[in-house]
């Protein structure tokens, strides 16, 4: 399992409400598809969205939005890293 | 004290040990500026380093960033809602 970083944007004037929706919508689907939403982080002003999430492969975190009725993330990024 | 995630771009080969590297030097100078360093994750692939902060501005991590000798971000956005 790798780590990965997803970007969404254009989700200008997301809610608290929404974010906590869309976590509990990925955790509801993410042993289907074999991946770990860990964290999200939202700027309502920018529209920008960050989903941390532990998945297999690239198709994974993709999946694990799309089955979780969520929008598809914009950029998917492997982060190896982290301190 | 918001949350902010800023993003670095062009850290294509960054290390383990530069990331962490990175982390010693902003935890060394967060009081002084007044933030508090969280979290960073690399993408040495694609060059991307996303850090999360708590700060009172934009402003602030930025100087986070120049004081600690590391590169200056691309972008900051203040990331208010978390799950």
């Amino acid at each position: 399992m790798t780590r990965f970083m997803d970007v969404h944007h254009g989700m200008q004037g997301i809610t608290a409400e929404q974010l906590q929706q869309g976590r509990q919508a990925a955790l509801a689907v993410e042993r289907e598809v074999g991946a770990h939403f860990e964290h999200a982080w939202a700027d309502p002003e920018s529209g920008t969205v960050y989903c941390l999430t532990e998945a297999a492969s690239t198709e994974v975190v993709q999946q694990l939005h799309e089955r979780s009725g969520g929008n598809v993330p914009d950029e998917i990024h492997s982060v190896p890293l982290s301190v």
